[in-house]
C-alpha cells in the first residue's frame, strides 16, 4: 500500500470515521485512498474555515480526535481561525496538511510557503511525515498528541510520500484519562469551603455536566457561597434538573462587580479569569484584590472527579439532597415573545421552542448572553459557546456538531457579522441533509464594536466609524444567501413569527435558516 | 495626538488614500482616528481575505503601498491565503494589525496568539509598535520596506500605543526605483543572442508593458527566437501593438515541449520556471537538460529598463521598426461566441465585448489560459493573474483594482470553486458601487482537480473523489448569492446569451455577475 492508504487505514483503526476536507492537488492520493479504503467518510467544506470548524464541532461532540485534510500553507491558512477557537476549546483537531512533494519543495513552487510557522500558533504538535513507510506512523504521533494533550496537531504530509509504496499501518495507543484531582487538593480546598468566607465556585471544561453543575450548586450552597460558570465554555451540558447559574459577563468591571460579592474563588476545570480585552483604567485579570484564588481542578485534570472528591470531603451530598432546596427549585418559565425582537426575545424564543437534546450553538456575539441566561429553563441540551473569539465559528461548528450527532436537532444562534465570514458552511449543510437551524440574528451591524466605541467614549461616531461597524447599505439580504446554499430560509420580524418559524424548523427535516431581524 | 492619529497621519503623509479594513476591539482607536484625521477612506471587507486580496489588487494597479487594518491573530490568519498570493505577486501590501495592549498581553486572553508567526511566511517585515510615541516611526519601517522589498509589511500594533497619547508623525522616504541591469549581463545577453542558437525571452514582471513586449519581440525576432511570458504574471499590460504571445503552460510536461523548440532561455523580471507542482516521472524543473538559461534582469532589477538597454546592444530597435514584420502582422479576429459555453467560448465572449482600458482579473482556473490566448485581440487592457495559486483571490482583487481605477471597467474571470472562498467581496463592490463585472465560470466542480486525477490515473473516480470535485448536489445558485449581496446578477448558458449580459454589465453602472453555466 502507499502512504496515503497508510495513513487512512491507521486513522481508522483509531476511531476516524469522518475527515472534513478541502483537498487540493497535493492531497490527490489522499483522496484516492479514500475510495480505495472505504471507512472513514470524506466531508467537503466549500472553504477551510468550514472544515476546521465543523472539525472542532465534532470532536466537541463525540469526544474523539477529528480530522481534517488540507491544501499546503494556503489552505491551512484558511483554517486558522477556527482552530485557534479549537485549541481554546481543548479540541483533538487532527490536521493532515498536503505538502510539496519532498524533492520539490526545494524549488519553492508558486504554493510554497512555511506550514510550520502557520501551525505552531494553533496546534501542540507540529510535524513532518518523513516517508512513505513512516507516514502511518507520523499520523500517529499526530493523533496521539491531540488525544492526549487535548490540542490540535498538524501533520505536514509530502505527496510523494503519499503515492509512494512501502506504507504500514501503525497502532494507535488508547489516550490516557484526564488525571485525577490529588486528594491534598481536594482537602485545602475543602478547609476554605468550611471556614467563614463567601466562597465562589467557578466552572470550567469537564465539570459543566448536569452532575457536575448539580454537585457544584450542592457544595456551594452547604458552604453559603454560589456556583459561576466559565465565560464561553467550550460545552455545557444542562438538562432540567440544573439550578440556574450566573456565567461570567464579558466586560472587567461587570466580572469585578460579580466577584466582589465573594471572598474566594475556587477554580474547578477553568483558569483565572482574565479579562476579553484590555481597557484603560481597567485590570486585565478582573479579580478583586482581596479575593483568594484556590485550584480545585485545572483544565488539564478531571474536573468532574474532583467535584465529586469534593463533595464526598465535604459530605455536602448526603446533607443537601436530603433538603432538595436546589432541585426542587421552582424552574423559570420562559414566555414565547410577542412583537419587536431583540436578543431576550430570540433567546425566549429559542428557549420556549427548544426540542428534546437540542445542542445550541452559541455564537450570537451581543445576542449570546440572553440565551445563556435563560437556557436552564429549557430542555435537556449541549451549549457550545465561542472559546477563542474568532468569529466565523457557529455555521461550521454547527455542521460538525449534526454531522457527530445526526439524532440530535442543532441549533445555531448565529450574530449576523460573525455568519458572513463562513456562510458557505450552510452549503455543507443541505449536502449533508443536517437537521440545523440557524438562527441569524440580523442587526446588520457589528454591534460588539459600536458598544466598544461606545465605551471608548465615542458618542458620535463619523462616517468611517460607522461605516466600519456597519452592514447596511446594502444589507446583505439571508433569504437570497441561504437559497444560494440550497438552505430553505425563512424571515422572522416580530416574536410570534419567530416561534413560529422554529416549529416550522424543528418540525421539518433538513437545514433551515431563520433570519430574525433585530 | 495619539499613537493612532500618528501613524495614520504618517499613512496619509505617504500617499496612503486607503486603508482596507476589518477591525475588531483592539482596533478601535484607529477606527476613531479615520473619522478624526481625514484624508485616508476606509472600506470594509466582511472577511480578511477580501480586505487583504482588495489592498493586493489595489497595489497592482497603483504601483503603491496598500494599507490594511486587520483584527489580532485570527483577522490576519483570515487574510493569509491573499497575502500569500501578494507576496508571490511582490505586492508592498502594509498590514496593521492590533494587538492587545501591551500590559494584557501576559494574561494570555482568549485571542491572543503568536501572531508573529502567522506574518512571517507572507511578509518581508515583521515588527511591533514600541510605544505610542514610536508608534508612527514603526509604521514608517513597514510602509519603506513593503516599498523597497515589494514585499507585504506586517507591523503589530498595541492597543494601548495606539490609544495613549505622545504619538509624533514621522518621516518616510521615498522609495528607491528599481536597480538598473549591469551593462556586463546587458552585453553577456546580447553576445548569446548573436549566437547560432535559437533563443526564447522569457518575459516576467516590470517587462510586461506594451513597450517591454514589442522591445522583446523586435529583438527576439532579430535573434531568430521568441517571446514567452511567465505563466502567472501579477500584472500584464497589452494593447494592439503587442504581438500574440505564448504564455508558459501549466504542466511540466507542456512546458518542456514548449521549452525544447529553443537553445537559450532569456530571463527577463521573470525567475527560472518551476513547475506548478511535482509529479512522479516529471522534473521539478521542466527547463530541457540542454537548455543554457542566462538572466538579464531579475524580478528585484528594472526589466523593462533592461530591454531597452538590451536592443540598443543588439540594434534591433532601428532594424525591426523598418520592417514593421510585427506591428503590421495580421492581428487575429476573435468571433462571438455561439452556442454552449466552454472556456475558449467564454473567452471569445470577453474579449469580443471587452471595453477599452479594461482591468481583468483572471482567476479563471480551469477556464484561465482561454483568455490570455485571446487577450492580444482585446482593446487595451490590463490582466492581473493568480500569483500564488491561493484560491480566492479573483472577486477581493477586482475589489481593490476597481478602487484603485474608479475610471476603468473590471472584469473578473472567475472559477466558481475559487469564487466561493471569497464571495462576501460582492458585497464591498456593491457598498462601494463598483464598476466591476464578475464572470463565474460555473461549472460546479473543481475542474482543475479533476484533471489530477486523471493524471494521477483515477479513470472512474469513486464517491469520495466525486464527492471532494464535485460542487453539485446542491449547485450554488449564483443568482441568489449576488442578489444577497446586493450585486445584480444575469445567468447564461449560451454564447450569445453571456455577450447580451457582457454587452449589459458594461452598459449598466455598478457591479453585476453573469452566472455562465458552462
Amino acid at each position: 500500500m502507499n502512504g496515503a492508504e497508510s495513513l487512512l487505514r491507521t486513522a481508522k483503526a483509531a476511531g476516524a470515521e469522518i475527515c472534513f476536507a478541502n483537498p487540493g492537488t497535493t492531497e490527490m492520493s489522499l483522496v484516492q485512498a479514500f475510495d480505495d479504503m472505504p471507512g472513514v467518510r470524506s466531508v467537503l467544506g466549500l472553504s477551510e474555515g468550514v472544515v476546521t470548524g465543523a472539525a472542532d464541532g465534532y470532536t466537541r461532540m463525540t469526544g474523539t480526535p477529528a480530522m481534517t485534510l488540507l491544501h499546503l500553507g494556503p489552505g491551512l491558512a484558511n483554517g486558522l481561525a477556527n482552530l485557534h477557537n479549537a485549541r481554546r476549546a481543548r479540541s483533538p483537531v487532527v490536521n493532515v496538511v498536503g505538502e510539496h512533494a519532498s524533492w520539490h519543495q526545494p524549488h519553492d513552487p508558486p504554493l510554497a510557503g512555511d506550514i510550520e510557522s502557520l501551525a505552531r500558533p494553533v496546534s501542540g504538535w507540529v510535524g513532518r511525515t518523513g516517508s512513505a513507510r513512516s507516514a502511518a506512523a507520523d499520523f500517529a504521533r499526530a493523533w496521539q498528541s491531540a488525544a492526549t494533550r487535548r490540542l490540535p496537531a498538524t501533520l505536514i504530509a509530502a505527496a510523494d510520500h503519499m503515492w509512494s509504496h512501502g506504507g504500514e499501518p501503525a497502532p494507535i495507543a488508547a489516550s490516557p484519562p484526564l488525571p485525577l484531582v490529588d486528594d491534598q487538593q481536594v482537602h485545602a480546598v475543602a478547609k476554605v469551603l468550611a471556614g467563614e468566607g463567601r466562597p465562589a465556585l467557578l466552572l470550567g471544561g469537564s465539570a459543566l455536566t448536569p452532575e457536575g453543575l448539580r454537585t457544584a450548586a450542592r457544595i456551594a450552597h452547604a458552604a453559603g457561597g454560589d456556583v459561576l460558570t466559565e465565560r464561553s465554555p467550550a460545552r455545557i451540558d444542562r438538562d432540567p434538573t440544573v439550578p440556574q447559574l450566573r456565567s461570567l459577563p464579558y466586560f472587567p468591571e461587570d466580572q469585578l462587580r460579580l466577584l466582589d460579592e465573594f471572598t474566594d474563588l475556587i477554580l474547578i476545570g477553568a483558569i483565572t479569569p482574565v479579562s476579553f480585552f484590555g481597557y484603560p483604567e481597567l485590570p486585565g485579570v478582573p479579580v478583586p484584590a482581596s479575593m483568594r484564588v484556590h485550584t480545585l481542578a485545572t483544565p488539564d485534570e478531571n474536573a468532574l472527579g474532583g467535584l465529586e472528591q469534593l463533595a464526598e470531603s465535604t459530605h455536602s451530598e448526603a446533607t443537601h439532597n436530603a433538603t432538595g432546596a436546589i432541585t426542587e427549585a421552582e424552574r423559570r418559565r420562559v414566555q414565547p415573545p410577542h412583537g419587536a425582537l431583540d436578543p431576550s426575545a430570540v433567546a425566549a424564543a429559542i428557549v420556549s421552542t427548544q426540542p428534546e437534546a437540542a445542542i445550541v450553538v452559541n455564537e450570537g456575539i451581543s445576542s449570546a448572553a440572553a440565551y445563556s441566561k435563560l437556557a436552564c429553563a429549557a430542555p435537556a441540551h449541549t451549549e457550545l459557546a465561542l472559546t477563542g473569539g474568532a468569529i466565523g465559528m457557529g455555521i461550521p461548528l454547527a455542521t460538525g456538531a449534526a454531522i457527530a450527532c445526526p439524532e440530535r436537532p442543532v441549533i445555531d444562534l448565529q450574530a449576523d457579522g460573525s455568519a458572513l465570514y463562513t456562510l458557505q458552511g450552510l452549503w455543507t449543510q443541505a449536502r449533508e441533509g443536517l437537521d440545523v437551524t440557524t438562527v441569524v440574528c440580523a442587526n446588520r451591524r457589528y454591534r460588539i464594536l459600536e458598544a466598544e466605541l461606545h465605551r471608548a467614549g465615542v458618542r458620535q461616531p463619523g462616517t468611517a466609524a460607522t461605516g466600519m461597524t456597519g452592514l447596511d447599505n446594502p444589507a446583505p439580504d439571508w433569504m437570497s444567501l441561504a437559497a444560494g446554499f440550497g438552505v430553505a430560509c425563512i424571515r422572522a420580524t416580530t416574536g410570534e413569527e419567530l416561534v413560529d418559524a422554529l416549529h416550522r424548523a424543528h418540525a421539518e427535516p433538513g437545514p433551515h435558516l431563520i433570519e430574525a431581524l433585530l
